[in-house]
């Protein structure tokens, strides 16, 4: 791979990472003010903040690696629908409590993985960010994971709707174990994770949290596919952008 | 008043007159390819077509008399939520269908009579807009009023949701009567009606349709203000110009 590709390839794997943390930070932040307990409701807003707040670091760097003179908040605010590179995952919309929660431990579990191995990148950078936000990420998978099981081992309500969220995001799970030539190139040059023992370990996680929450893992290994990639996003994200990006979009040179 | 004031009012006039065609005819085109018949699929996108056409000819009149080298395309898509001068009425959601219809009713009779008037105003611009604009307005009212009186005496269940609609926008069908120092200074030139009359007139419709829908009439003539003024707009018009100016926000010299 020659230097040039190489950078386009850590860019597209920045971004990534980066639109992960924006996504998911966006959709989390919906619910500030609007949560069924003022517990959660807070807990949802720090989450939120971290996850912005990673953000921050992973697009920051990105805008160094293509050298455009570009910054995070232009990569943020500024780009379109197909320029996002983000799971399908992370942008479904936030549905019920229990889909929301749902959502959060299935993207912590791997996020937590992806962010110890990250810890260890050749890539310096990569591995001090990733050593910042392991600690905030490992606490949002220790609540995600005890309200999975709260829930889903709750109430006869509860427990249907914790199975209906598990049921509608499960064939978007499989995404955060694709590998394709972006991964493969960062594998390869020691900065990435090998996606097939990540996809082990997060079994492993996943899913004694279904049985303890007394929930059935569907079948079906189907996965929707072209978030990371860009090639296909689902309809929500578009809707989001719209309301994420509405502030820089009609203010363009606006100052705090 | 002096001229500057006189044109102020004029402009602020037609904004009002050109943000209501622009904002319900935007919620009205939400229901395309969503609607709950192909016929009225069909007939809502007819009637979003027809708001968005009158539009075009309010706000560009609008442009001209401000004389700030803008055209109707940047008032439409380049002021925030604060510039608006709609009725509250019309930002409102769409809600079930029948929030829909009742919506369109309540402001259709008030559209009517207004356009009516307004055809004989002193200003002959605004006379040739409004005698091409009620053509078509004639006929949403007469389809929104029978499908009003339809849904409200049709099924226990469509009654029930018609009433809701009623009981839920009632309060702000008042403003549509408010006078204000524009609605004044326009009636004492001649341009616009006297919105005393109108409001016996719209009774006038109102009322009959409600009888033969089998529907009651809240009895509180509460009327929430602030969006003719523009002082206060509800959170739904914020949320609805993210999606509407998304586009020309994004790419701010973007040409078909």
């Amino acid at each position: 791979m020659i230097p040039d590709q190489k950078d386009d390839a850590l860019f597209q794997y920045l971004l990534r990472l980066g639109d992960n943390t924006l996504v998911l930070g966006h959709r989390v932040s919906e619910w500030c003010g609007v949560a069924p307990a003022l517990e959660e409701d807070i807990a949802l807003a720090n989450t939120a903040l971290d996850l912005i707040g990673q953000t921050q670091m992973w697009l920051g760097f990105a805008a160094e690696v293509e050298g455009k003179d570009r910054n995070a908040d232009e990569l943020a605010f500024r780009r379109d629908v197909w320029d996002f590179r983000n799971l399908l995952l992370v942008e479904q919309t936030n549905g019920d409590f229990g889909k929301t929660i749902m959502r959060q431990f299935l993207f912590d579990a791997f996020n937590v993985l992806n962010l110890r191995a990250l810890s260890k990148s050749s890539d310096k950078r990569i591995a001090e960010i990733a050593a910042k936000s392991v600690k905030e990420v490992e606490y949002h998978l220790e609540r995600s994971r005890e309200t999975v099981i709260a829930l889903g081992d709750g109430t006869e309500e509860s427990n249907k709707r914790m199975q209906a969220a598990l049921d509608r995001l499960w064939p978007f799970a499989g995404e955060m174990f694709v590998i394709d030539d972006v991964d493969t190139a960062m594998f390869d040059s020691g900065i990435g994770p090998d996606l097939a023992v990540l996809r082990k370990d997060w079994d492993a996680i996943a899913i004694p949290v279904f049985n303890a929450a007394m929930l059935t893992k569907p079948d079906s290994d189907f996965a929707h596919q072209g978030g990371k990639s860009g090639n296909r996003h689902t309809e929500h994200l578009g809707h989001m952008l719209a309301t994420m990006q509405f502030l820089p979009r009609a203010y363009p040179n606006a100052r705090w």
